[in-house]
């Protein structure tokens, strides 16, 4: 059994890693780390845990983690990461860490987005966590930069059609919606229930900062620099994301081109499972579990394509890649304690 | 006091009819017909209603409709109304219908889209009730086809730029979302509480049939042919509509032209209220009132045009600018029996 | 028109009370007072607003309260009003306080549930707001506690049988139902949406502060003293309260007898709505209204009468009731400003 | 592998038993039955389950379910199990049936709450699902008749206090609550979302057909005549079952005497968790897990003993708790395919 550690694990991404590791077979939590609630038994905080998770929440000590755990989860907000995760390093230990901090190659576009970065020199080793795609990297990384929750939903319809050059690269918009739940555990009036309830609005339109991130992954999939207009929106669900693709095919492309590229790219990948035609993605068929959900549509009447993929923003979109990273890494089936089967509502 | 019926009463938008007309300090709703709840007191159906409303709903006999009112909204769906509406004008009443039967001039477009038009002779004289739009033609229609309430959220804000002409016309893409009672009272599966609540799904993508209805209005509007890529989706609420539209602007526009141009026609319309750039419209903020909230964002780095737009899919979307439609062909303030304060949540 | 101020204008009682006198035809809003957001527009913090309350937040200052309205509320977390409504009563104003600090008259009761009482000598010329029972005495005072929510559910189904004594008073057991409005605006973690959706559950059992208040009333209502068994529970919504009471009848009871007593007591009454026996109320069918719907069951079987109340927490539980107690002490229609016809859905 | 029939798979029970099944690691799906969707495959009326369950729905056959299946579950409303259970029989399988058919030994009960029974002689060799009660029992049943929901949360509290003796057993009142899915999948009025979202409502009032099971259970395992006063209500909520219990305690009881009750009674059961005094259970806990959580109060003031209980109604409710009592009868640890890590939310 591996020794896992989770710092940071109280939060929504902590604490579903937490749920998905208590019945990983090839995983032993051993450490929970929490700032908050230090002290805290972990099942007085989520009470469903009674019976299943036994550990005490644990003060950060980088020294302290690394001596119970040969693998580590980070799940702090970004800025933290970037000083502890070199850290981990020197102890020997492999790392995931969910935050934002390793997910870019180009430093200046991270700091343009978030703030300096004090830990560049690990850039070059750091492999994106994006597990279909990049699967082989993944498999020798020693630090992994999980994506984006609303990265993930964008890049996998996207990157098989733009590694054969099938789109205007110029023409790409996301339209993504997501449950509160990507807003994190922080109790804040934008999550507050009754503020969320019967409404659906727009939010840091054209100005996230989960754009340039999707803008690394797609250029570098292009071959040739990519941009994307992408506007969040927050939907009065507890999990789930989705995502409308809009974008101008390649002259003479056809609706079977797109489904085969995407057919062809995903065949044998099990976690992305493609939606006929005409039958759109939905969050309720991925709820709980590490599936992305993908469909499209040929608009022929305006030559569009579009795009569709549903996740659940806390598994594949969060803790759920991070366990199949966790398994590539082992060399473990990418399945491995993450073969939920999904609820019918 | 003007007498007035509901024809078709007991569905949602009926409903809402009802419910707004119960308040309105120069009508009287004196019949209301049901073809499933004949026989039955409207607040059995609507317990809501109890002490308020103490009409028992009536079989659909134009006759008798028209000797008890003389205004009359017909909520039915599509293809029921060609066969009322006329006998109905034959009364020398004047009629609001709320299905798409009476929104089309081209009656080929109509046809693609539902079925056979059997009162073709009536569209010539028919206004296209987008109240803020066809203000001066309403005032003295006889019979207004109320917009659906897609059509609504996407016309308001497209209409005043498309005037200008400060967006490319073949560049438009509307991302629509709607609660859940713009699907209707009647109990189908899609509707169910287990198979809306969390989930969030697109539908129709791209061939729903109110972008037909969409583009007659805006190619009318541009004067030239417009088209869009539309795509409806489905969010667990039950009030409140919100579109974000994409387009492309002309060459040189920037975001001030946009926030002059809808600023500029929309000043002193009271019920579409423009949000500051950056701070989008949320369906919360206009539930059950008749506003339209709009929101812009221009994004400059890709060089699109971001519009969105906020509505009760149940008022502004149907019975509200029904009502005011009836405001205005009555020459009344347009806003009377509309003016709900809206609810903080 | 009578000048209106609102203390605490921005939690969600303050914010409900605004809503309904920005369409009470008798009352302007003059001064709204907010510590949090002093100086902030309060259509930016509720841009439901917008184009319908221009005032700015200020801060609490009494005599600059006192100097622009003439009627107060006092919408503020309990011990605040303590210290501010002396001051308020001083400059001749009348008064409706919505916190726990002025519904006791038994200081010992309040003091065991909240904390030592320093204004207990406005005690006794203190009224009770619950309107339908203290309507005289309301007429002519000058401060007004406005009863809690749950106390209001509880009480208005109880009281009339309570007089009759047709009751058992030592078999009363209140279950009762919240939307998370009934919490407030302050986002705290049980307020988040992702804790509340798919939750049901029961807080403070047998231990609510709400069950003094309730037994205060019940005891001078019955002329003995009463205790109840009260268990809150807070229900995935946004409004809405439901209460459902256990008692055991007087020996002979009938149902018609219950029927009759609480038609006889309400008759005339225009915000409580009596059920017919087998059709339970529903906090759907009073959203966003001054109702509260009473339902009830004989259960013969058992020898038990069932009461059922369904009211809007907000509105009859705080702001609406507020308003009618208003409307009562003015010689103003109870109903002024609070006809609002109930939405369909 | 066991072969494993699932007799009336697409409503919201069967296809929770496929789900839990088809994670199950000794029982294989061999055989769907679907009246309404015979030759549809399953995973597109469930696209939740693509890529998992490859099975196609067949027309009810008992030859043909028998000759693929040697272990059968029956999710069929009631009155339709009586006719085909003792054709299962005959053929030799192993039955558990989610109806009411084959839950009560008391035939008249039975006739008085449904109709007419026609498969009486089962009824002495049928044993009760309730696993943590019936364990002996179940181990050697050939048909199990699986319990309501409602009954399972009401018993697993209330039995062990009644076997001590520790209750007045003419006090006892359910107060439960239900999330929507314990509706079914048919959709109907009162499951469409806009009547639900935002509504709180008792239903059948002291009149629902799971009283008499109650009954019969307490009654027996009580050791006299047990009578319960029970009230369900409707939650805004897919899945959850929450039910507040209030009883008279014997003379002399104390809160410590309650919770050794419970905590011996379950000592070492896996599914039974109880929460300590002052923590209610909370629906959210239990969510997509066969667990149920117990909790409790002394209401000494009033000399009342409050119990609460949370289940997932599809899941310990329904499916979950039958596979449970599929692993009992089968040898299996009681947990096997059960062991759901539940979620944070």
């Amino acid at each position: 059994m591996l020794k896992v550690g989770v710092v940071g694990a109280t939060g929504y991404a902590g604490a579903e890693l937490v749920r998905i590791l208590a019945g990983h077979p090839a995983a032993e939590l051993t450490v929970l780390t929490s700032r908050q609630y230090a002290g805290v038994k972990f099942d007085e905080i989520y009470p469903s845990m009674a019976g299943i998770v036994g550990l005490v929440c644990e003060e950060l000590a980088i020294d302290q983690v690394c001596g119970q755990a040969d693998f580590i989860f980070v799940a702090l907000p970004h800025k933290l990461p970037m000083a502890l995760v070199p850290e981990i390093l020197k102890h020997g230990k492999r790392v995931i860490d969910l935050s934002a901090d390793f997910r870019f190659k180009n430093v200046a576009a991270y700091e343009a987005a978030y703030q300096p970065h004090s830990a560049q020199e690990l850039l070059a080793q750091t492999v994106y966590g994006l597990s279909e795609i990049y699967f082989e990297e993944i498999q020798s990384a020693m630090l992994v930069g999980n994506p984006g929750c609303y990265p993930t939903s964008v890049l996998l319809p996207l990157i098989p059609l733009l590694q054969k050059d099938l789109l205007e690269v110029d023409s790409l918009i996301a339209d993504s919606k997501s449950g509160v739940s990507g807003a994190g555990r922080s109790p804040v009036l934008t999550t507050h229930f009754c503020e969320v309830n019967e409404s659906y609005k727009p939010y840091k339109v054209a100005v996230h900062r989960h754009a340039p991130e999707m803008e690394e992954i797609l250029s570098r999939e292009a071959g040739q620099p990519v941009r994307i207009t992408f506007v969040p929106h927050l939907v009065p669900m507890t999990r789930g994301m989705l995502t409308t693709i809009y974008a101008k095919p390649r002259l003479g492309l056809s609706a079977a081109d797109i489904s085969d590229c995407l057919a062809a790219f995903y065949s044998g990948r099990p976690f992305v499972r493609l939606r006929p035609e005409g039958k759109p993605p939905d969050t309720l068929h991925v709820r709980g579990t590490n599936y992305c959900d993908l469909g499209f549509k040929f608009d022929a009447r305006n030559n569009r394509v579009i795009l569709m993929s549903a996740i659940d923003n806390l598994v594949k979109g969060a803790a759920g890649q991070a366990v199949q990273n966790m398994n590539i890494m082992l060399g473990l089936d990418e399945t491995t304690g993450l073969a939920q089967v999904p609820f019918p509502v």
